[in-house]
């Protein structure tokens, strides 16, 4: 049995996540997905909360056809601890799947087998760019999946966006 | 649609947990089991990390007739910052289903509905009761799931408690 | 002029404290009280918020006749930094009242004077005492000033100290 | 009766936080001064600590016509839990005053009543622009009250704001 | 080359320690001593600051014949990222070696070398034992180094351990 | 007999630290190193562990001819409460060698003395340019002792660095 590992903020899940966890859903046999920054929300980066997230990403992944753990993760302010926290924390796995340089460095000197996926239409599909596009009323509902835009309006999250954009320090 | 959270901390999560949770799945449509302690593992009370956790309620709910969400709570040690911190990592709920008295408190005092389940023969069904057995090389497989038990071995969990109950201080 | 600093839990505030605060009122010009393990709450040693205790202290002292400083001080599980801490939070103060010998012994390496204060009918007039007496539905209220009877009423105290004591672990 | 929460950093307490408070005193018949970051001091951003801010603040409000709590509050670096940890510290309030928009935003998802005093030539009162002007050796005292200009020099306010901010990373 | 880690937490360096290092020195061609629970002071268990901790432990080795390094090591409170924490601490190491049955444990989980050294006259050479002398008054001197004792002295430990024994809570 | 502290981050240690510390071993009988920022790694600014640190420095200076401590220093994030934290974690020291100016600031405000030592081609002796050396493929060891680089090597520091500039945010 093979086991996953993929790591991200989801500040939103957007399609390039779903695409990513599609072509993975072939690859393992069950798929962990954490969920970094966990701790984080209602500031620009991270608008969302980790409850806010997990229901976005099991909404999308409802009938995926492996099974899939939705693990939220704290952060650890101190990169040579964290792959340890990230151990504790999930299953046991057999490969992290990650094009984060940092998180590629510290599970690779750590002695996993790391992959990077491939990345799509990364310039539109980036939680930053979307996030601009909430700021700036744009069309941003085209870059995530239906069950992740009702997710978003249903915790006014356009409207947070906005709010805490105007925070003055 | 009604969302339930259940909040243990499943050390080992064993056959009374999973007797609340069969009743809880015909009340609910949905089902949050938060992993009280999430960040505490390798001590007499705490054994298991949040990731053997995981493991363990995952194998066991695999075909739960409702979707369930599994999520693993770091403590603060702060009670009246406790229920925040939990409505900020899971997804809402609408009530919540614990014994313990605090956690009642807690939760009331925040003004969200509380239900105490059934729990069944206490005596022999708690976590500090089978952690003895395991100690003592008493019968405790019988208390748990068998999937539960396969991953305390995989993990040699038994040994793992004796080792650290002879921890000298 | 000679601002004086007198700590305590205040878990609650009691006629213990007042007779000693009283006594302070005729020795310095201003006064400082520190309210110790501010972040603790709803554990059966410490029951009330700061914000609770803050409130207590506040009726009770709203008319004495010199300034009064009420300053919450969260904990520092270090004590070696414990005396930088309390320094960096309140005002400049030339002497610290205290009956406590880790608190003598930290402010008296660090340089400080530090007196003790009479403490009155210290067998009944003790926070453990009291909180022992709500427990049991004794008479607490004699021990406490009767505006500190009426924010521990407002609040629920009594039954907040019932709950949490039957908390199993 | 209407008590109101006003938070602030006060680095330093100026004439246009002086301006609110007057304000508000005809509005609320309590007022509650949160100062928030309290930890902080001695960098660019926070030069005063908590007990600093706490005397400039009694100092001008010696003679409030309206009973004043003053209470530093440590920074919680967890945006959903703010909320919670402000209500632990500080007596219960039925409104808030404010003109931050995340605080804004954070009291109204939890439900509090949250007003925005007007601000006074925001220009020059605010603390970035006095502490530029303590820096470059400007006349700050005109936007400071008498008796926080005094605070200020008895602690050597001004050197060590020069002093910090020659440091080179 | 050979380079080995001793763990301990030396509440005080005593005869005992000094035995296991004489014999480790044969062993290996460096030595790592890691103080534990270093952030610990002016408490029951753990009276000396790390800083006092390593000033006897240097003043002992001074004329060691192989290179030791002295390392002070705060407490991770999450046993899962230990071995982590103190890899990320101290200078690569080949073998551990502790009698701490836990840390035997959490290094061997990890992947390491562990051996556990003889332990002398363990009723008498405990740092327990020699701190209840210390607060009885005994004769606690005939149990530590010279050099221990003339640091102990100098910072005038006996009288600390009696202060904070007497603390009463 | 005088003892001397020099507090730097050494990212890594360089021939201008090399240089002070040849001075000081003439003006001090025994020196404290002391490694700040000990808990950070892997960063852009922080690419080595407070071991790897440690195993530079003590290299170098196997056969100073002075007693040399080398400590690392845990980042507290509370300026007020620094200078306590690093006297708990050091022996006792006469003088504090160091051209920081905040340093400067707390350790005199806290009554210690406080020498600011020459800096030597403050340009290129500077751990920014070496590590920007190292990211461009420049001759970076000539800027620091032989053993510094070797111990780099040996750890794999330059790949180090490149792998986690490249990370996207």
């Amino acid at each position: 049995m093979k086991r996953g590992l993929y790591v991200g903020r989801f500040q939103p899940f957007h399609n390039g996540h779903k695409a990513v966890i599609d072509l993975l859903c072939d690859e393992v046999d069950e798929l962990i997905i954490g969920i970094g920054s966990a701790q984080m929300s209602h500031d620009i980066r991270h608008p969302f909360t980790a409850g806010e997230r997990v229901l976005m990403i099991q909404r999308v992944l409802a009938d995926a056809k492996i099974p899939v753990y939705i693990i939220p993760l704290e952060d650890i302010k101190r990169n040579a601890l964290w792959v340890a926290h990230v151990v504790s924390m999930v299953p046991p796995f057999d490969v992290v799947y990650t094009s984060n340089p940092l998180v590629i460095r510290l599970f690779t000197e750590a002695g996993f087998r790391v992959e990077s996926p491939p990345m799509y239409q990364r310039q539109e599909l980036s939680g930053t760019a979307i996030r601009q596009k909430m700021l700036e009323g744009g069309d941003w509902k085209q870059y995530v999946p239906e069950k992740v835009a009702a997710v978003i309006e249903s915790v006014g999250g356009v409207e947070r966006i906005r709010d805490i954009s105007r925070t003055d320090e």
